[in-house]
């Protein structure tokens, strides 16, 4: 009897051993794999690290771990232009037969010819003009299937590749990392919820629950004898700037520990997040490879650049905050993701 | 050695068996210990059951298990007045000594003299006052402290338990069930949102990301050098009837597959839940024991009640949609859970 018992405790514990060697050889291959050795990468596992270490005294519950990421040029391509703004045009040449009156109407004749840049030198009326034209009206059920429809086929300009393969294998890495260690990762876009809901899912690994946004109004109606929900023409929130902040308190009623960004745009979600008691972090990632992306703002000694990218303000507040700066040139080892054939 | 090895097998059999009998006793025992048996409990289970089977042609995968909850009189006890109310008249006195204008003014005037049907007598307009005067003005931060001071000793006027014991039991198991078998378990409910997120964690298991309510408008700032969220004396969106849906849609982003509810604030709720294709399921509670509880809408012959109670109305919807109606005094073994002493 106190064989078998020795031999089932020895069975039991070598089950145990073996369940224990397969995590240790998980966490001791490299998480980040796309990241170059270096200071940024070193800031990203030493913070999982330490509010994750039991009895260390920046540890957070896992109920806490609520980290934030921007969506365009923080987790996929924003250049030459945000991939929504892709989607309006084309949304403007499918819907065209139907307005023979945009002929003749701006930003839409210009739009029609091919001529981006008049029919955006109508700047934030013009924008919101087409917006509310190319996305407005239908349900939501029947929006979902509209933007599910082109970001199956939409493509890069320069690249060629699908628009959801322009998006950051490091940034892919940092997602699944900090989930793989408990935390919720949220998107906090100035895009359009309703437009980046459909496909993050399946993108990131963010449900729709965890992606906020800007918007316009809804209203529920019975159409047809089914209760829906319909689109209406008229802004609600614009998820940008200090609208981030407000709409992180709105959607998810706790402040993150972690918030990742690259722009005008994300500076007070950056403080906000810094702005708490304990552990914090802070990145931001600096568009200066030219050749494998794009370089833009202090990069280039930008003043500026349309749409709410990085500015020199924003470098200038994380060097003085300690915030993580990305060298996507210097610190990402790769940049997209290998293409799916 | 190939009795060493036999015997390892065998003591990893007897792990995994003892494993599997404690699951399989935990699945034995009733989920529902609270609820008498009978249709409604049944027709809970089976829902259950038939959106979690493996290959049945109901199964629904986990991410889409989205169930939502009204709160007031749907997890706890609305009568005889909405919790929140009392929160709000416990403010205006704590808050009077720096309103000595009060005094001559309503509806603080009659609140104060404890004259509350005078008070409440100017309607929404005088709630929303009364609302605006004592939610405002504060950090977000510096609200949850206040609310959580205050519900940690606040208590029924009749049945002197604190209001967070004053939620019902049999839906704490409710809550438990549809968690146990992969649901992701949201209160969305006309109170507001800052009001409840405090608590529902502790109270209900839901976390402050899982919490839809009405608002108040907000604004990000630097205060006294901290970045902050300030909460405006402006009103921004009522979670109740058609605006149950489209907070719904804005927060969660998906149909719910089950929808719960008490009163004729949830009506377009239980609608759009049960419009999505599959299987779907909605409840609502009548409340019809005035003994243990209260009794009021259409088990008292009542045409409505003030703050969006059941109705008539909705009592037929249910009974002509196929929506479970539970009868408190039938259905429930137990009304409120045991108090903590």
């Amino acid at each position: 009897m106190k064989t078998i018992r020795t031999l089932n405790l020895l069975a039991a514990a070598i089950v145990c051993t073996l369940a224990f060697a397969t995590t240790a050889a998980r966490a001791a291959s490299d998480p980040l794999p796309s990241w170059n050795d270096g200071p940024a990468k070193q800031s990203i596992l030493t913070f999982v690290a330490k509010v994750t270490t039991a009895g260390s005294p920046d540890f957070v519950p896992v109920p806490e771990r609520i980290a934030v990421f921007d969506n365009d040029g923080t987790l996929w391509c924003e250049q030459p232009l945000p991939v929504q703004l892709y989607f309006a045009l084309d949304r403007v040449k499918s819907l065209a037969p139907q307005h023979p009156e945009w002929k003749t109407k701006e930003p839409f004749a210009s739009l029609l010819k091919g001529d981006l840049q008049t029919a955006l030198a109508g700047g934030d009326h013009a924008v919101m003009e087409l917006f509310m034209a190319t996305h407005t009206g239908m349900t939501t059920d029947e929006f979902v299937q509209i933007v599910n429809e082109w970001i199956a086929t939409a493509r890069h300009p320069k690249t060629g590749r699908l628009f959801t393969e322009m998006t950051y294998q490091p940034m892919l890495e940092v997602l699944a990392t900090l989930r793989a260690n408990g935390f919720k990762t949220f998107v906090v876009s100035g895009g359009g919820i309703e437009f980046m809901r459909p496909w993050m899912e399946r993108v990131y690994g963010i449900p729709p629950e965890q992606v906020i946004g800007s918007s316009i109004k809804t209203k529920f109606e019975m159409r047809d004898g089914k209760p829906v929900i319909v689109r209406l023409a008229e802004f609600n929130f614009n998820d940008d700037k200090g609208g981030k902040p407000v709409a992180i308190n709105q959607h998810i009623g706790r402040r993150p520990i972690a918030a990742f960004g690259n722009s005008r745009g994300d500076q007070e979600m950056l403080e906000y997040t810094q702005g708490g008691n304990g552990a914090r972090f802070e990145l931001i990632i600096l568009h200066d490879d030219a050749a494998r992306e794009y370089a833009y703002g202090p990069a280039q000694g930008l003043p500026d650049v349309k749409l709410g990218a990085f500015t020199q303000a924003v470098y200038d507040e994380a060097q003085k905050s300690g915030w993580t700066v990305v060298s996507m040139k210097a610190d990402w080892k790769q940049v997209f993701p290998a293409e799916k054939k």
